[in-house]
């Protein structure tokens, strides 16, 4: 079981729900970078539980503790940068019946198959969602450098259940359509803000969405719109290891995420080549996308447009309602209740977590592959 | 720029459209294992064009050459297998009009950033749909691994523009529904059929549809679903090396697609935990999913349901009609007409392609990561 | 700067030597599996500091600490395994003088160029021999999951300065040189033994030697001899991932290795074919080799013979004599003088170093690649 | 069974020695390098059979054909570079006999035991020295590159059996001794050299080595030693992708290599460290090192000194002399004669592999992690 991703920039993951700690290893990180300890601590603060009655009341603290890669001055030193988050809340709890009586939504059944007995399934094990803690760690410091860069991530809930964000002004590249994007950025993160949409009134639906779902001892499902604003032309790969590919294999690293697209992406499917193909312009003295239907990629590498993407995510597994399901060890039909507060919607605190594992990604195909456009440090 | 896939079974692909061959080295296939040539041929053809009116006139044999990798008898022998395609076709036409002004949806531009001159951008260079041809062969030899172990890998056209097939009955997991669902496959692979769809009448709607963007000097797009069936519980990995990872890795390596969802996908958004949740159910004393919304995958590993995922594909780039570019020399807007013939619709011959990239990126996660087994040799 | 190895079995390894804390993370174990804590340090304990005169006075408890990766009965749980062991002696020092004045030996000045002040120097880095320490605990495992399928790894000092002990019996492959073998293991583990010999005249041979150069304020190299017993053939690959890469790579990851050869190794420059091909003969109904001059491996597998390898090291570059140097900042020649005690002889805690990276590779190399068996479920 | 090796540069080798071709796929070569063929097809043939009575008969052009990664001008595109060489001479021989009485040195029986009668065994298989040419291809390239950055490899056979040649001036680091390591390159490349040595008596004498191996039926072993000059210090990693760890996973594949040793190697055993740490001295503004008995590395980063390195090359395998074997169907001893002319030694045509293979691993550690190191083209 695996746990790495990356190329030039290497991230481990390691952790389970209810182990001593969570946390992760970088690699490849350029040297010599000052780390904003408390800008990471704000970001990681984002996906973290116990923030609003619809999300799950486990409180962790969740400080990560650096152990190494750093210089005595806090910069980094090149050397692999390892972290650790304590699981303070720990082995609390008895989950040898959802050992014979798997959750349905959840990865119980396929890891009893593969792993039988020798599975720690406490809290989800390495399967929860309290990996993706470690995940915005690294994330942040991706986003730190890619800042340095002028690059900027940005993502938002376009959808939950029912209830739909205006989406972001990505798919023109005009002057204005790049203005536009920059306000809806500043109002996704305008303070006051308890779910990180354009429009106030797609927020009040949205938390309206969530507290029927928790009342009714169910879940909802929902959308992240995202972008990368500022890249320059000329990062990423064809065939398989072009930027839609490592963020798309990114991506589905993240609990819940079970559908992605890029730019106008299912839209396409409907359209002419005459209506997507985007054409291209000069604008101060540069060549540019005027429009950006594929989502500021083509064959794989970026165009200068800004990188757009949504992912769709499942409804939170944990339900209290009794569900079906069956008892391994009888072979045998048997009803499951899962006890125990759950956030009713996992889509709102994914929104850091999409940000992080896009910053990675887009900082990995940049330090990677080197000898046609070298990195420079700023 | 590389170009390879895999873990435990590697595939790497070169090639430029007009270079002087294309082809590909498998690195990880068991040994001992007699290829059926006749099969792969009969499988490369399905993705060859000029095969319709709608396709391009190109005629390439695509008669793939084996270089090493197999016994005098024709079984492999474990040692990596290379397989080279001849371009016959090469270096008859003038791209430096294309080097100057951009191709608008082709990745001309970034290439042009990124490599600058030095780039074959000639007919698409290794960005090229040829490229697929020896993904084709490799995945043709796991589509035959894979059916040793009673493994079926089947694609369709659920979508050209705006006609669109019956989806696969995919969604329930019950035995209707996977008599259901092997009937569609049957038919979906019934003599006579000019395109890969379940019902008749949709082929004849997806025909016309890409009639008519021919007619108009335009392309389409579309969408193919799949479906991988008979796979045990059990394959896959948490977090960065599931199963919907190394496939949509994958996925986004074939040119034009843009959006790829598993299971229910995108719909899953608008759905609430207590309807998404696949139930378990005892059938023939094992446990399995009543319903398989999550298609096939938790937690990154199979449930024993089949896999099943949608693609996205955009319109073919190359359109007749003059667009709109920029001559990057120049520095001066310019007006671009794309001359020769080219597929209104890619999407047909994708579908082979589809299904050969679900066989290997299977494939390689069934090899990976054998710690949980014991020991082979003792 | 990566710090990971391993292929099936990838053991990431981080810290530098005065940072917080340092330790490793394991991916690819296998599950189920019960660790025995008291071996791993009993196993931990004869790498550590603080043993005797010759070793440096430094006290490090080097607690491991498993962080993740565990069921709740303590056995493997199949993710990722994390460990950690604090630096409880940190930043207590000035290496301000180091950074400006490289010492000879060492990779100050390399570090120097490649990441200027970006560097952590203190007490040697990411470069530090602290780092062998998470080796031996990953190695630890390593080993003991090797023992249960009858493999055993041995290592002792054949020479430290001008004394040399006897060699291991391994260059035949007979019954009495195997059994002769296993008494050599055996009294190299013998209790009472201060360094690990076969000889007891060596053993004191040896600490003359290194008494000896620590009081001229100086340090002394030397020799590993290293077997692995009990493999089956037909373990690794030709080419780049056969047995000699994998270990070869590894070990020249430990600090001060310089030199590795295998089986008859530089001597074989010398031999003729008819003496080094080693015959095969039968023996209890299986093929064997009856000498092992190629250190049980050909062609990068193995044979089912011991393998067999030697290595050099340099002597420990920390000395406390003045030396030549120079003042980077400056720019002028310096004199330098090392202060603090220093081990006058690293080679004597390789020993256990050794064993646990051969045990690791050899795990690695048996995990990988498991086409070529029967695939695991069906 | 893999055959790649490298990380931003990878080289995968496929082809047996009776297969239809053999060959290699470069990925990650920068874009943009125009190459000189006929300097490759130079290089090429200094590995070539055929070369005079001591060397096997077998003749193979060996026409390197590239089937892309070139644009239409010959410069590499960035693209995979594809290269295939005909096996112009195969299936002419049986060797199935072989299959049942494994070759004593030979991978025959390790093989044997790993893939059963499902390995390709005619002319060595993959294991083949055959392999070797593609490369000695790849390298050539490498070796064009890092030549324009002022970097020179050389090798040269430092022993023969008995008969050894003066050893690279490489130990000091003064500028006369680089101007006398500057001398005893032009030797070794002097017109009129039949082996590569510096001294014309050492050729001679190691001509009569292999003749005496030859006329006796048997065939003798040597030692290769090689430097790498020009080399900026900064170059390489830590742990396990320094220098030493690339350069010994890629030379411990050339077959028949058995040991390797870094700067003094195995005599550092031997030394204390007043004598071995190479002080440093300011030259021409530089820090360098004043002596070079670390090889160039310290740390696994270059030092800026020459990289120097030697290997032991066990006797070829093949002799015309009776050998004990076993009929591994029949379960009984039996005695092999290897029919056919083999190479009474491979030691002289290894040098321009190991140029190569010392080319490959350095230019990837270069072009590797590049937050630290970025390369530029030149």
């Amino acid at each position: 079981m695996p746990s790495t991703t990356g190329s030039a920039l290497k991230v481990t993951v390691f952790g389970q729900s209810h182990s001593e700690a969570i946390g992760c290893v970088i690699e490849g990180l350029p040297s010599g970078i000052s780390l904003d300890m408390d800008a990471i601590r704000a970001f990681m603060k984002r996906r973290a539980p116990g923030q609003g009655p619809w999300t799950t009341p486990r409180k962790e603290a969740d400080e990560p503790k650096i152990l190494s890669g750093l210089n005595q001055d806090g910069t980094t030193c090149g050397a692999p940068l390892a972290m650790v988050i304590e699981n303070t809340n720990t082995r609390s709890k008895d989950y040898s019946e959802l050992k014979r009586v798997p959750r349905p939504g959840h990865a119980d059944f396929p890891a009893w198959v593969k792993w039988g007995s020798a599975h720690d399934i406490a809290g989800g094990g390495h399967f929860s969602g309290r990996l993706t803690a470690p995940l915005c760690f690294a994330g942040a410091i991706a986003l730190q450098i890619l800042e340095a860069q002028g690059v900027e991530v940005c993502a938002h809930l376009v959808r939950i259940g029912k209830a739909t964000d205006t989406p972001f002004s990505a798919v023109r590249n005009d002057a204005a359509a790049r203005q536009l994007l920059r306000d809806q950025i500043a109002s996704v993160r305008a303070p006051g803000r308890t779910l990180a949409t354009i429009d106030g009134e797609a927020e009040k639906a949205m938390l309206g969405q969530i507290d029927a779902a928790r009342r009714a001892k169910d879940s909802v499902g929902g959308e992240i719109e995202a972008v990368v604003t500022g890249l320059p032309a000329g990062i990423g790969s064809p065939m398989f290891d072009g930027m839609e590919n490592i963020l798309a294999r990114d991506l589905f690293g993240i609990p819940g995420v079970k559908g992605l697209e890029f730019g106008r992406g299912f839209e396409l499917a409907q359209m002419h080549g005459s209506e997507s193909n985007d054409p291209f312009m000069m604008e101060d003295g540069q060549c540019v996308p005027e429009t950006n239907n594929a989502g500021g990629i083509l064959g794989g590498i970026t165009t200068g447009a800004p990188l757009v993407f949504r992912l769709a995510m499942k409804p939170t597994s944990s339900i209290a309602r009794p569900q079906r399901s069956v008892d391994l060890v009888a072979a045998e039909p048997a009803t499951l209740e899962v006890h125990g507060r759950h956030d009713p919607c996992i889509v709102t605190r994914a929104v850091p977590v999409v940000e992080a594992v896009a910053a990675l990604a887009t900082l990995d195909a940049w330090l990677s592959y080197p000898a046609d456009t070298p990195f420079q440090k700023k």
